[in-house]
């Protein structure tokens, strides 16, 4: 089925909400829903429209995977605490290690934590809680990826450890799906989300480990949320898409102290995009791009390189993991 | 014993070459001397020098280790033709390629290419030549960073597997250890030697597998040549000390032809520096880092983002491996 696109300068924010609390509303009649929150726009804008839709009747639950940014789990708690709408955070830390643990090829990766949210974690959680409905922040990009190979295929419910034989009944409720990502900050915005959320930078849904190249240790996510952190207080002004810091799996040659010293290497990508199909790298000036490095060498133990991201996308993506 | 630098706006080239040549030939005697020309500036100044000295019995051998830049032996090989000095070339591709076959640590990496040279290429050349006198082309940096450790202790001897109990009457002649880069660059000018050599960018020991994170293969070389070609062609006509295409050994993700293929990096780097010492990177304009990624990843198989370092030495180094 052809999904019907609507344009970010046709789209009416208000009358938008209206039609997909009525659909929600619908769908899910008198029974139980069931998202996932990962303080991105999409599941934020997906929690509000469900909240609208269902109230008591929507559980959000916001898992803790421990690949967060600093401060990360707080700050989204915060936020919706305010809005009055209940969120539960379940601290999974332990779990997504442990799935981790040994694994270096990036597809490999992508896999554990995929198989560790919806099997382990979130699977649970739908089958315990007996919501025949599930809500999700797909858009229109993450379909048209799915489509040419570059995203997994998502057959929800079998990831969930539902058997679709038995499915029957359970639905997947996606409101956001004819949208690309301006559209859906308008959505937020008007949802009365805070510019923290909706003008937030886009941040993938592997975290901090589509951010480190090779194995995903505690020690490594310490690393590059440090350098995320620096990174992210250097940038935020910057009129960018995104912007990100990417431990590498290389050790590169440095010298302290006088001495040489096998270190690591930061690569700092910030890239100008609409829709992130295609990117352009930001042409930063390189007073911010110095200080940048100064920062992260000096701040961030172990590292002794940074380097910029010059490639476009394609062929490059935007993440590189 | 304390070297005593001669600074460069005290160099006196003809003044120097004359001593330097004098020298030589009193040491030497009526022996015969030896070394090995890589096509730099330091063992090309060196080369002249000691054919000043001692005309046909000094043998200059150039050593093609196969981990040279694109139609290097060659066109080396074509200047000292020019000057009337004879030079022997010797393929030692296989051996070098052998000794680099599965070896991944840095360090390691670096040993199995003195060792090759040394123990089994140049040291069989010396042992077999008779010579008693090594004309060998170190400076004032090398010197200083053998002693804070980060270079290798060079006891040349030893390496070229000459007994040292039985080295009585071997000398090593270093006539350029009083000057740093700069200075040799001015002797090697007054000396006749062309720009292609005394303006050359300065280029590392191992060559091309200083360039190469991880395993050297000759599929790896031919890649990062290729860059290596492509980067020098775009930055010559820039005022750089040294720039260079380092191959990474992670793979990040790309897209080509809309699939996902995890591909390879290429990390620039373009050095502002006096000596070495301390070095900051130039602040190239981004039209030509952007067209640099373009051809890179157009034009080099496999490449699919490139990278262009930040960070100053110290705390990185000039070279990665």
């Amino acid at each position: 089925m052809k999904i019907e696109e609507i344009k970010t300068k046709d789209l009416r924010p208000k009358e938008f909400i209206k039609q997909k609390v009525s659909e929600i509303s619908a769908s899910v009649g008198g029974g139980l829903a069931i998202n996932a929150l990962s303080g991105g726009v999409d599941s934020s804008a997906v929690t509000m429209l469900g909240h609208k839709a269902l109230k008591e009747r929507l559980k959000t639950y916001f898992i803790d995977n421990g690949l967060m940014r600093a401060g990360e789990p707080k700050r989204v708690a915060t936020v919706f605490k305010k809005l009055g709408v209940p969120v539960e955070i379940l601290d999974a830390k332990e779990q997504f290690f442990g799935a981790l643990r040994g694994v270096t090829d990036p597809e490999e990766k992508r896999e554990a934590i995929t198989q560790t949210f919806y099997k382990h974690v979130f699977g649970k959680l739908v089958r315990d809680s007996k919501a025949r409905h599930l809500l999700q922040g797909t858009i229109l990009t993450d379909v048209d990826e799915t489509v040419a190979g570059i995203k997994r295929q998502h057959n929800v419910f079998a990831q969930l450890g539902i058997d679709p034989q038995e499915a029957f009944g359970y639905s997947i409720i996606e409101p956001l799906i004819q949208l690309r990502k301006d559209g859906v900050k308008k959505i937020a915005k008007s949802l009365g989300l805070p510019p923290s959320i909706y003008a937030r930078i886009p941040f993938p849904g592997p975290a901090l480990s589509a951010r480190i190249i090779g194995e995903v240790t505690p020690e490594k996510i310490e690393i590059v949320r440090a350098a995320t952190d620096i990174t992210e207080e250097e940038l935020c002004a910057r009129d960018a898409f995104q912007y990100m810091a990417i431990l590498h799996n290389d050790r590169v040659t440095g010298i302290r102290g006088g001495k040489r010293d096998f270190g690591l290497q930061i690569e700092l990508r910030c890239w100008q995009s609409k829709d992130a199909r295609t990117a352009k790298p930001t042409r930063l000036p390189y007073s911010i791009l110095e200080k940048l490095a100064k920062r992260i060498t000096r701040e961030v133990e172990g590292v002794v390189s940074v380097t910029y991201n010059i490639t476009e996308k394609p062929p490059s993506t935007i993440e590189a993991v």
